[in-house]
């Protein structure tokens, strides 16, 4: 079963990258590519995608599962990354994260190609990360139809957050 | 013909990031899917992947292409990030770039499951990174083969640096 062999790869890491986090190293799950294929396969199965416009992938591990839905569900993919890192008219907002804070760009031409997005990641801390890219979504009148992450760390309960549902393929 | 839809698709920022750069924006293909799928498939056909055990792709935009590739390929995908970002045991190494300079890590237990690499990124610049890259997996025995890039831009003579081949799909 999926959920099985994910729980086998990802590895924990104690106090990574601060003091008191548990890290959820989900690279490994990349290293077998049976595995990362029917991952891929969930994911890509739930039924929100069909709905979209388009796949919003968050820098830089959303990347990692982000580009291969879009190849798969034959849906276009803009991004949401870190400042400085997008080239032209960009919408920015900071937010907080579960260790720190960061701020979070989206390129307004990507944005005015579509109106419903379904936010990709590979994992739902507290959720600030995700409310970020949805609210500089909302700014320009468009909507986010649902988040899709490989894994949800339930007990910060990020979902509180959210206005849209959350799929996700593994929790904690 | 891929290449005339790439060259009308990648958009060209003068001055970013920094004064004199040109830089080119592969993104709006992520917004194509029959390009992106079209790409994806071009760069999957190098023979060079057939002998290689793993991918190894260059965070943060070569994720956009090597996760795919790992897909597709059914290959084994590690990652090459930015300093902190990774958990475990890492191997690092800086280098410079085309502006300013920086440092990567590969984590030790990724590097000692495999043998042959192809290092798959968006564009090769100077080629400081995938040179850096290479000695991090050269300095564990491990041995690169070539890399796989969307974009090379040619007057920088990137290719000078690297003892492998490189396979683009366009050049400036």
């Amino acid at each position: 079963m999926l959920t099985t062999r994910l729980h086998k790869l990802i590895q924990n890491h104690k106090d990574f990258p601060t003091q008191g986090i548990l890290f959820r190293d989900l690279l490994p799950v990349l290293q077998e590519p049976a595995v990362y294929s029917e991952l891929i396969a969930s994911m890509a199965s739930a039924p929100v995608f069909e709905k979209a416009d388009a796949i919003i992938s968050i820098d830089a591990r959303g990347f990692l599962f982000g580009s291969s839905l879009a190849l798969v569900l034959e849906k276009p993919m803009i991004v949401a990354r870190k400042p400085g890192k997008l080239p032209g008219d960009v919408l920015s907002k900071s937010y907080n994260l579960e260790y720190g804070s960061n701020s979070l760009s989206i390129q307004r031409n990507a944005l005015n190609a579509y109106d419903k997005y379904v936010i990709v990641d590979d994992l739902l801390a507290t959720g600030g990360t995700v409310q970020c890219v949805s609210s500089i979504v909302n700014s320009v009148g468009k909507k986010i139809l649902g988040l899709s992450v490989v894994i949800e760390l339930s007990e910060l309960n990020g979902k509180s957050l959210l206005d849209f549902p959350v799929y996700s393929q593994v929790s904690y």
